[in-house]
């Protein structure tokens, strides 16, 4: 800590109008005072001229939808790293990485076929990710709806033959979508290797969404090795809803599914790398990060792209106000998270091998809405540490430091002595998008957008003073 | 405080499923523990069954903008009072109000004159809430751009005959955008008079909002008797942008405003009130409202239809959990907040000359995005003491309890007695919406606007418990 030093720097260099928070100017021991300016000019900063917001226009307008293995994706990657290059951020490199290649394909028709006369039987449907392809004739068969991966296991003989629908909503009560999102999505990964145990030919699953509404929502699938391989399918909840009322009414239900992905050899690919080499400890590193890679419907605004320029974005804002950090911040926008998770082992077995010391890393990959605050993944003292740092967070709307999970790339370093940190965001709106063709740049709001890159900075900034 | 009993009963009543959450009911001292499992049962109510959404779209959908004065208006008082006696509330009412009944009329046309061969000179105007109308052939006249209203006054001679534009914008850098709003917000209100001093022949004004886009958004503006009455109307922030790029060039610029608003007798209205009656002291009230008139663009989704759903939606929530207030509850749908605040001056006199005690009055008004939680306009005790229930919020996410003005609406109630309290919820995007065409029902997240609800039903309950 450079107490008197560090606030007159700021105060001086970073052209401050005197407008520091009252309340956190009173605030003495945990809230060093020169931390005060710093987190105003990084709010002002970001809000009056930030740039993830413009930044996530270009990836999405230029970019769009960039799953792993994909021509997008390889664009994505070369998107960043001229974006880091033109930012002057030390270091840029690409660490390669093998990634799956799965794709869609042209046909995805999911038609229910004893409707009524007159009556279109057609359901807005999405292959899921990793999902083998039905024939060519698609696959019809009587549906029976489940509610659990057990449900769909007890089924036994009933299951044979037949299209399994996965259909326990998301759990609406809880305040955290992310909790309800946890509590159902076991049906989307899982699904098929319940059903494909009891004979089943196809799975159906009703989308991951709170909302009830007619988009598709994709997302990653296993297969085990012991089992068959039958396609997997989401449907628009709507079309959920309608189905079950069909398979409620005790007649026997047909559907018809139709749809072309394949899985392509594994692809070469990259994590982008850029970072605010430190100027006294540079061996010791605050991972900053969001992944590259999206979905392949949609823009990928939200899911990742948000996390992305946010990344970027917050190194930017620390380098424009000139806040040299005394360890390293580096961005890493790792690729593959969405189906393999390739970026973020590659980067951690560089972690592991390397003689840096990685003493935190901040993920964003809950959306780009307002900020609420910071998941710690780490023990009562290490909570209790960055806690009492909130204070700073409060005009930002930040302030909520918990101890919860923190994101799935930045996850392995946890075992290499980082601590893991997750942005935390206002969730209600994220799984209205979250891998749908909904996922589109203008779900995002500017201002919201910039507050979590601020935060991100904020939080970047006092790691890389205070040490961990 | 029924402490026991009460909590039994809502265990036993309300059929929860023992959700109690560990971090609320480990409190003691000023969180009582039956408050929790209210607090939850609220919540999980909200959240899976809430009907301040449907109510949203029955509201925006059949019957629209909702001006004072209006057919409109009209129509949205029949639809209140229907709700109202649908959902049995208690002593459904209307309270005559006279209100102003402006219109805007046909016409809205702004253009710049001196634009380069081939470039259009349209830009994107409203007529502000009670402004007069330009002559029928339009006023022409050179534009003069300035920053506040002292800057207009000070133009002197400069000011004859001009079109004043006044282009201050809102500080983005408040983290509040109604912080930014209300630093801003003078120029529309006041320009007309502060350019009539110097001989302007019209006033144009950048829309309130921290956007960048193409919405002019209106909003209430007035006139001194002394001055002459000169048409003001909003141009959008693009538009504002432009022109303010063409006044920096130093050549003439010159516009035509054109736009046929007028003012006709005020009309017969109602504020639209219905009660959970209290049991125990009935004749304490505490008060929840929104306003029922909207401007006239749009669907006045945001402004104010949230709060009134909400108000609405809040008693309907405590009588659905069987849950009767020892005070009473009183939703009060307010007429005319926008141009006029009849409606609140009405009932603020009635409440003076009744034996009513008005303890307190909580509005919503701010929008029906995410809760944050609740100012209030009380001394350092009052604030405190609300502020000690805080962490009943918490799983709302609205457990920012601040001293802060409350709503404009219940304003004149704190004279009566009444702690007035505004619900808070996150702000960025308002002022994209607000008072322009762009407010409208799919800018509002089902679960932001019942959380809202949630948080105001849970306050007013244990007020109406705790008394004040």
């Amino acid at each position: 800590m450079r107490s008197n030093i560090l606030r007159l720097a700021a105060i001086i260099l970073l052209g401050l109008t005197g407008a520091i928070h009252p309340s956190i100017a009173q605030q003495g021991g945990t809230v060093p005072v020169e931390y005060a300016a710093v987190a105003d000019s990084i709010l002002s900063r970001a809000l009056l001229a930030g740039r993830a917001h413009p930044l996530l226009a270009s990836l999405t307008g230029s970019v769009g939808a960039r799953l792993s293995g994909s021509p997008a994706a390889a664009k994505a990657v070369e998107w960043a790293r001229g974006v880091m290059q033109k930012e002057a951020l030390d270091r840029v490199r690409l660490q390669p990485v093998t990634v799956p290649h799965w794709e869609r394909g042209t046909v995805a028709e999911a038609r229910i076929l004893t409707t009524a006369p007159g009556e279109s039987g057609r359901m807005r449907v999405l292959a899921l990710g990793g999902s083998v392809a039905t024939p060519a004739a698609g696959v019809t068969a009587e549906v029976v709806e489940v509610r659990s991966l057990k449900e769909a296991e007890a089924l036994g003989d009933r299951g044979r033959g037949k299209i399994v629908f996965f259909n326990r909503p998301m759990d609406k009560t809880l305040p955290s979508t992310f909790d309800a999102y946890g509590g159902a999505v076991d049906q989307r990964v899982g699904g098929a290797v319940a059903a494909a145990k009891v004979g089943a030919v196809a799975v159906l699953v009703r989308s991951m969404t709170t909302a009830t509404d007619t988009f598709p929502h994709t997302g990653t699938m296993h297969y085990d090795d012991g089992e068959p391989k039958i396609p997997a399918a989401a449907i628009s909840t709507v079309d959920a809803d309608r189905l079950s009322q069909l398979c409620a009414t005790g007649r026997s239900t047909r559907v018809m599914l139709r749809m072309d992905p394949r899985t392509l050899p594994d692809a070469e690919s990259a994590n982008v790398i850029g970072e605010l080499t430190g100027t006294d400890k540079p061996g010791e590193v605050i991972v900053i990060g969001g992944h590259l890679d999206s979905w392949d419907v949609g823009q990928g605004a939200h899911d990742d792209g948000a996390g992305v320029v946010q990344a970027i974005e917050a190194l930017r804002l620390l380098k424009s106000l000139g806040l040299r950090p005394r360890r390293t911040i580096r961005a890493v926008l790792f690729m593959n998270e969405e189906n393999g998770l390739r970026g973020a082992t590659a980067y951690a077995k560089e972690a592991e091998g390397s003689a840096e010391r990685h003493i935190a890393a901040i993920e964003s990959d809950r959306g780009g809405f307002a900020p609420r605050g910071f998941d710690v993944d780490g023990d009562d003292a290490q909570v209790e540490r960055i806690g009492s740092w909130a204070k700073l967070f409060e005009r930002m709307g930040a302030d909520r430091i918990r101890k919860g999970g923190s994101g799935a790339d930045v996850g392995p370093l946890k075992a290499h002595g980082a601590l893991t940190i997750g942005l935390i965001p206002e969730s209600h709106r994220y799984f209205d998008y979250h891998h749908s063709a909904n996922d589109t740049f203008d779900k995002v709001n500017e201002r919201e957008l910039e507050l979590g890159a601020a935060a991100m900075a904020l939080l970047a900034w006092v790691i890389s003073e205070e040490g961990m």
